[in-house]
């Protein structure tokens, strides 16, 4: 199967629904952007080592190779479109990988309404990587911005936060479940959210309506959090004991409280973090429930600068490094 | 240096002239398309052992990874407007190498007329490899697709060809330069393009006026001129002896024939490959002229399918594999 066969056979159909595609035929493709509305850009990568595991199902690669980038689409209040695709392979693929990776793919697609564009295929040494360019659309000038947090804005995630990161360390570390006295049925969905985070797409339109900033959580909770400050020029608080968790986080913090600092510095939630003026909070929280997304007020935003975050116990919590950085500072810078 | 701070030192700069990038501050870019105007979308990664060398110079990297994307939206006549960046490092990056990179992004933005909008920046275990999305824009409706040659129609090709393919197999084999009779001066700007493709940015707005089909040349004339035909449902011909050669690209052929099968199969061009219709060829030479570029006449489409392509000497050439494929079939497919 040559390339021109691998595109047409296994990419093409996941472009059917977007004409601009022209059936991945041609170099490019072409995007009518709606009538008054601007374009969001975004693109996030996703490598073997990295993000998932050796290993790992092509469905569940594809999910996230998606999933991470309608993230970003979400939390700036966009309407996701289409999305531009480039697979790093470092063998040739065997058809079966292929079938179900292209089914990753449209069941994400069909998730988060979004169409694929176009793309690029090779094959290198190294891990497999997945970099996808998504685009989404918002009414102009009506991008919801990181830096738009003011003194008086209540914080909220969607969601809940942890679960990928914890289910990250449980894989890291196979002992860990029993360790805790888990059973499988508590395991499973922290498992599952790493592999396939989700990113509550039925937000957007309410993100865009009553956030004054906002931006997905990746790299943590804490590090994000702190970066929607800085750029805001505002200080922000956390309270612990807000942060949405869910029942199977519940179960881990129970048996191993330190597994808190986990949750809200482990990263690879793909919620959203946005900040909404106090008196539109309530209306917030009702527009986000009528369309079946839970949102929960886990702090503030007030006049200075830097991040207070208490634990469960109502106590400061310290961090060094906030969150996960590919390129961490080296002691003593 | 931390994520955030190299994003801000190395690659803020190169986002400075695009208010939509909020000076990489955000999540995601915002691209207000230009009124009655569709975008144009490319992606293509460049990879270190298939793109370029271990070694190579970060300038260079950084030069092509841009120019490959923006060759695509020179061959669909649109104006380039922005770019994301995935950056995937196996190491962590020497601040004279990231200085070299964002020096080689910001030559390359300078001279295609593209400005940086956002990306992602990781560090990974395999090649260094760099995955661009650009975005132009054509007039509504108008961008030139690969499947619109006609028969009767002309084929020009940008530029000159080969000088990238030779400049790789005298890379990979030192000796051929010596062994071929050239001196320093013959192989430099073989090498120059393999590293650097000058892709014909002022070209654009005359593909969008005169061709009625067009891509670039990035898998070898013979592969992609296939391509074209095929898409078009039109057979093509191509002769020869009127590829346009550059001086040391003819030293080369002259001094080993065989090599002339490199030139339009070896790829890396990254010019443009053109249908014009016949009454529209002078004007086309004429316009092209005028902003300085070479386009010339190589051959022609008519009905039916398929390619012929004759050697220097007006016999006919018969290839086996037409050109790059990341995926090639296997014997027997």
């Amino acid at each position: 199967m040559g390339e021109d066969d691998l595109i047409q056979r296994t990419f093409a159909p996941l472009a059917a629904g977007f004409p601009g595609a022209l059936g991945l035929r041609d170099d490019c493709a072409v995007l009518t952007p709606p009538a008054g509305h601007d374009l969001v850009l975004t693109t996030d990568a996703v490598a073997e080592g990295v993000h998932f595991f050796a290993g790992d199902g092509a469905h569940d690669i594809a999910w996230k190779a998606l999933a991470v980038n309608v993230s970003d689409l979400i939390a700036k209040g966009a309407q996701p479109i289409a999305y531009l695709l480039s697979l790093s392979l470092p063998d040739e693929p065997e058809r079966g990988w292929l079938d179900a990776f292209a089914a990753g793919l449209a069941d994400a697609q069909s998730a988060f309404s979004i169409s694929l564009a176009g793309g690029d295929t090779d094959r290198r040494p190294g891990p497999l990587s997945v970099t996808i360019a998504a685009f989404g659309s918002v009414p102009h000038g009506r991008m919801v911005r990181r830096d738009g947090a003011r003194a008086g804005d209540r914080l909220f995630v969607s969601g809940t936060i942890g679960d990928s990161a914890l289910g990250l360390r449980m894989r890291l570390d196979p002992g860990l479940a029993i360790a805790l006295g888990l059973d499988a049925a508590r395991v499973a969905p922290l498992l599952a959210h790493y592999l396939r985070p989700q990113p509550p797409l039925a937000l957007a339109p309410h993100i865009l309506e009553f956030a004054s900033a906002a931006m997905d959580i990746s790299d943590g909770l804490i590090k994000d959090c702190g970066r929607l400050a800085r750029v805001s020029g505002v200080a922000a608080q956390i309270e612990g004991a807000r942060v949405p968790l869910s029942v199977s986080a519940r179960a881990v913090i129970s048996a191993d409280p330190d597994l808190f600092r986990t949750v809200v510095t482990g990263g690879d939630d793909y919620q959203v973090l946005a900040a909404v003026a106090a008196d539109r909070a309530d209306a917030f929280r009702a527009a986000a429930q009528a369309v079946g997304v839970a949102v929960t007020d886990i702090g503030g935003v007030g006049h200075g600068t830097g991040l207070s975050v208490t634990a469960l116990d109502g106590q400061p919590m310290v961090f060094k490094a906030g969150g996960w950085d590919h390129f961490p500072a080296r002691r003593g810078d």
